[in-house]
């Protein structure tokens, strides 16, 4: 079977590992442009185009924060809306990170609105506290629309430690196992649908989220689930560094690595010796700004993994 | 100190245990009045208003649950923020049931569109899993700002069991305790926030989630977080009945239990002797029959706890 997720794993090995991350708020877009613009949301839009237009032959996928988009009202959301139908004109790969997690009927309306509907996108992010009945409604619509999804299961902040490194023993389970993290129970029930809805390339229709700020368990990770494709948070500002990543990866593929503002505000870095930047600089001068932060780190990768 | 949880308490004392989930989805809405309508996001916000017009001094608060606006993309939302606003014009207490979860500057994000932005409400539902950083962004704001919030703990589907019931433990902790399930932890950690922001009635600041739809541990769930705050899901057509209810109140207070099709679809069931009611029925005639429901249930929520 070929799923989204084999369409990632090629653009991985042609393209490398990087997701720019469209977490994009309107104090990172340059005065000089948002003054021309008739709202923050359209300059935020804008901005994200001349991103995505500059960035896409060397970007694996985007990942698109839908927060950040929240903030600004349904007129932000017109935006997030917008900036996945360029990515899809582009022929771009894109993940909607809204980390949703309800069930039954109202996990449905979520299948709608970010699969089908106003808010498309390829992937989406899923918070599976409830349990497996708010990501079973997912799975038909992705198995019959060539879509995805990835799962939170090893995050990147420093409160996952409060819960998903708690060690978690099903007790009433009817063959006893020993203890293990709560993250990897989310990786086992996962691994165990990557197994039904395997992709042409090995891993499952759905991914989880891993992030690389921790490097203590990372190779134990990858060796324990093989099968499961993973968005990587936390490169950059959070600490991760691309010999962390690499302890992720499998054969050099099997993963996506997330950068955000690291990319999408290097102009206001690069341009600190220009003086009053932010009132000089371009959309464009932005774009290149992020390209050439984009190229870095995908050769850092790359480099990782000699 | 006074918070949005005591005008919750205060609303429970004086109106009943009934949240009203406003999951409106257009089906629910009577053929006759959508075809009047311009759209269907109107067809629903008109059917909101009607509703709360009628059961608002029978309704301690409104549960608007975002998924089934979302579906409806950005028309939508705006009926979902035009419903907030409607209640707050009304003087009612509302829950935005968003269920997001995020960390650091994310959080941020949907801090300022759920509590000060366009979709603002005086409460909102969080997800724990990635960890308490994802429920801190929350807390100076509703502490300022007279806001709240409930934190899913023990929710109320089959899914619940795969990871909120593992018996978890802290093997890093410097004080090791026996396991408990991962929700009594969720419980833990909220309580001891309740601790620091307590509110005049006694109840934390920020409540819990706990489902009626297992009796099994209710008992002990209330007497373990006697300072917390219970949204309580699974009323009806889940299967909770009003002596689950009971079992999770404290002193007849201490939570409000949601039903929504039960209530928001009531005109259907009532008119079934009359025909194709559909085509007849009217937003007033819905309103009616919702106001019934809502008496229905919460004389029978008071009845089981005499």
């Amino acid at each position: 079977m070929k799923y989204k997720i084999d369409d990632l794993f090629e653009a991985v090995a042609s393209k490398g590992h990087v997701c720019i991350g469209l977490d994009t708020s309107i104090e990172y877009v340059p005065k000089k442009e948002r003054k021309k613009e008739k709202n923050d949301a359209k300059a935020v839009l804008d901005f994200n185009k001349a991103l995505i237009d500059t960035t896409h032959d060397i970007t694996a996928c985007y990942k698109v924060q839908i927060a950040y988009y929240e903030e600004m009202g349904t007129e932000g959301l017109k935006t997030y809306s917008e900036t996945l139908k360029y990515l899809r004109k582009k022929g771009c790969i894109s993940i909607g990170d809204i980390k949703r997690g309800d069930i039954a009927d109202t996990a449905i309306r979520y299948v709608k609105a970010h699969y089908n509907g106003e808010f498309q996108a390829d992937f989406v992010t899923i918070n599976p506290y409830m349990g497996m009945d708010s990501v079973e409604p997912w799975i038909k619509e992705a198995h019959e629309h060539s879509k995805g999804a990835f799962i939170l299961m090893r995050t990147s902040n420093k409160g996952m430690r409060d819960f998903q490194y708690l060690n978690a023993v099903d007790t009433e389970s009817s063959k006893p196992e020993p203890p293990t993290r709560l993250y990897n129970k989310v990786g086992e029930k996962m691994a165990a649908l990557a197994n039904k809805y395997k992709g042409s390339n090995g891993y499952g229709m759905f991914g989880v989220v891993v992030g690389c700020t921790e490097q203590e368990e990372a190779a134990e990770i990858r060796k324990n689930f093989p099968n499961l494709f993973f968005l990587i948070p936390g490169y950059g500002a959070q600490g991760g560094a691309a010999q962390d990543v690499a302890l992720l990866l499998r054969n050099g593929n099997g993963g996506v690595v997330n950068a955000s503002r690291s990319i999408i505000t290097a102009w206001k870095v690069e341009s600190q010796t220009l003086g009053d930047v932010d009132a000089k600089a371009t959309y464009s001068f932005a774009a290149q700004a992020a390209r050439r932060a984009t190229l870095k780190m995908r050769d850092e990768i790359r480099g990782a993994l000699k």
